[in-house]
């Protein structure tokens, strides 16, 4: 059924349309390789793979748009790929990792020590002492880790380079996951900060600045900007009990990507505005500062997909089904099983018959044995055939790492950086 | 607070008691040894622990429960830890697995090949090849599996053993997940049955039966009853297609386990009756037919604990926080991220400190920077302090294989058996 048969479908929302790879002979294409060759040269389905174009265009194009005071953080949580993370640390201005395995990918990967940040709500006492001995950034979440802190850089000679991450008193309104405001585990809430920064001052450690981050995947400007001013305001405050002059200001990120129908990309323009009106007021209220924006998701998302080969095709009771060889154990996020209270469908092709005129109905389903190993419930898709390659878009970010791989079995996907 | 202060806490629903495991000197015992102890032999946190006799137990439970004439199968991929399955095989009829990574531990593990059948929905043809070759029992679930695996079997000379899966006309009520009834991608649909079996004859494969898999994770008996009859008759109308009689009729499992507030233990004399009364019919209508039962969960859900250490305790605007060194990355069901639409608290407790009387609300989250993280929301646990041991139960199915153990570096969990 073509969309101007249906006229419902006309008006439901669909997908922001996925137009970051191009086409050739029916095929896309990914770094610059036919999809069919592209899966031929990996050797194997289900695999992702990650554009290199793509990842230093939009690197590219937020540097054009942000004022160029603003340092780009990577969060390599968001796709800790070796290869991704050292072609990202010679684009960005900094990386952000969240454990010392993380670190330790940083670090191989040649990020600059000077320039990594390290947070997160649990770290143990044998990551805090390879973060001192590495010389990074350690973003303290809570008392402890400072008193912990003061001991390892004692035996090891070594001060602690620290900010101190805070639990703002607000939250990012409108963002997929809110990470600050109210009680949270993040961080150590601003009403505290005083007594901490007291603390901090006769620690002997070197106090660089404050790291605040209120959430993450938003689509509205209006309230990344809201969270971004009140971040700053809330760090200006908390600047007149710190022991030093704040050298280093992470505003955090929440800079979100179209998943699901109905959604946008985000405008850059309000943003950069924002940003550029901070700028102006640090250079005289904070003078010493760099600010950061820390990102993952926003960097790595739109440039990678997760390709899988479609093994079976069954009609049950009238509806079509794709059976592939790779769903949720690679791609659980896809599946809806990561955060989601409602399952949507990512945006899906088949990626050997991009503007096929033939068109159905059908569900593509993994191959696991579970009803919730669904990747695309019932999306109105080219007709495909046994041998044809199922393509999730928007899967440079959450994907590999942030899923079950060992799940019943079938074995890890690869991932290619072309 | 205490329960009897808070006479609102005693009217909700709470979690069914964990009495598996004895209490000594304060301290869950697990496979015979108290939980500090058990953590210093495995030389780190976090870990799984699956406990040998609660595994026993369980089977022997259930043989005495059950009548003699019914087979129990371990569906592995509840727990496919090859020592696990090496225990399991050893007292269960039959292993089932969903791939052909599981059909390898399962050899390994010991497991008599003619008790080995394979399940699922898009199976490979390397893996049909691999099934063929092993010579075990292949739920045929399309009848482009049917085609592949006559072509197999005449290239290796070796007729494949085969069963029907079969996709049924009704759904296991109340079950967590359905996974027959309507359109689904498992099995065959009941009405094309006749057509594919009329293929299978004159495929010269070796035909042993039917599989029927309604659902699972359910907790009410007369809904398993009521599929478990529903199950047997539609194999009995589909008998009469049959090229061959049955050997073999898989009635699924379905057996829930309790994991949240307000749930209870299955009762299983209902199943038994029922059990019973189909052994008694299948005598006379199906005389060369071994009744199966597949249970994944069941056996192994409750003999399992996940054990993770508290490595800071943050008080943020009053809730407290007891931060672990594994959360998600390990449990993902735990935190509510596995097929649940509405998060809920497994049974959680401090495993150094059964019994205490000082308690207090806290969340138990793990160490990842995402608030998903949640192993426990604002329960009510003994007062717990840096280096105790939170204890997540009923563990033992879904666990770290379902887990996305690479997410943010922290490493993966062990898993002992103990």
């Amino acid at each position: 059924m073509s969309e101007a048969e249906n006229p419902v479908s006309k008006r439901a929302p669909i997908h922001a349309a996925m137009q970051q790879f191009p086409v050739e002979q029916g095929e896309l294409v990914i770094g610059g390789e036919r999809l069919s060759l592209l899966a031929a040269r990996v050797g194997q389905t289900p695999f992702y793979a990650y554009d290199r174009s793509l990842l230093r265009q939009r690197v590219g194009e937020l540097r054009l748009a942000l004022p160029a005071g603003i340092k780009l953080h990577y969060a390599m949580k968001a796709n800790p790929m070796p290869a991704v993370v050292g072609l990202m640390a010679g684009l960005v201005d900094g990386i952000d990792v969240a454990s010392s395995g993380e670190l330790k990918v940083a670090l191989d990967a040649g990020a600059d020590a000077r320039e990594i940040s390290f947070a997160g709500p649990g770290k143990r006492e044998a990551e805090l002492r390879q973060a001192v001995a590495s010389r990074v950034l350690i973003n303290v979440e809570s008392f402890r880790e400072l008193t912990l802190l003061q001991r390892i850089s004692d035996a090891l000679g070594l001060p602690a380079r620290v900010a101190v991450r805070v639990n703002p008193d607000f939250e990012l309104k409108g963002s997929g996951m809110k990470m600050g405001g109210g009680p949270k585990q993040f961080g150590v809430d601003a009403e505290q900060l005083p007594d901490l920064l007291v603390q901090l001052a006769r620690s002997g450690l070197a106090f660089e600045g404050f790291h605040l981050f209120a959430g993450s995947q938003n689509l509205r400007p209006e309230s990344i900007c809201e969270a971004q001013l009140k971040s700053y305001e809330l760090a200006l405050r908390l600047a007149e009990f710190a022991p030093m002059p704040v050298k280093f200001l992470n505003l955090g990120g929440g800079f979100g990507i179209p998943y699901f129908p109905g959604e946008t990309r985000l405008d850059l323009r309000p943003i950069a505005d924002n940003l550029a009106r901070l700028l102006d007021r640090a250079r005289s209220e904070l003078p010493q500062a760099e600010l950061v924006i820390e990102l993952g998701r926003y960097l790595v998302g739109e440039a990678g997909v997760y390709v899988t080969r479609i093994v079976d095709r069954k009609v049950s009771r009238g509806q079509v089904y794709l059976v592939t060889d790779g769903g949720l154990n690679h791609h659980l996020s896809a599946s809806g099983n990561f955060g989601q209270v409602i399952r949507k469908n990512y945006p899906v092709t088949i990626g050997n018959r991009a503007g096929q005129v033939e068109r159905e109905q059908a569900s593509v389903v993994g191959p696991l044995c579970t009803p919730l190993d669904l990747l695309a419930d019932r999306m109105e898709l080219p007709v495909a055939q046994e041998g044809d390659l199922a393509v999730i878009f928007q899967s440079g970010a959450y994907g590999a790492s942030a899923s079950p791989q060992a799940f019943l079995g079938h074995g890890p996907c690869v991932e290619v950086l072309v």
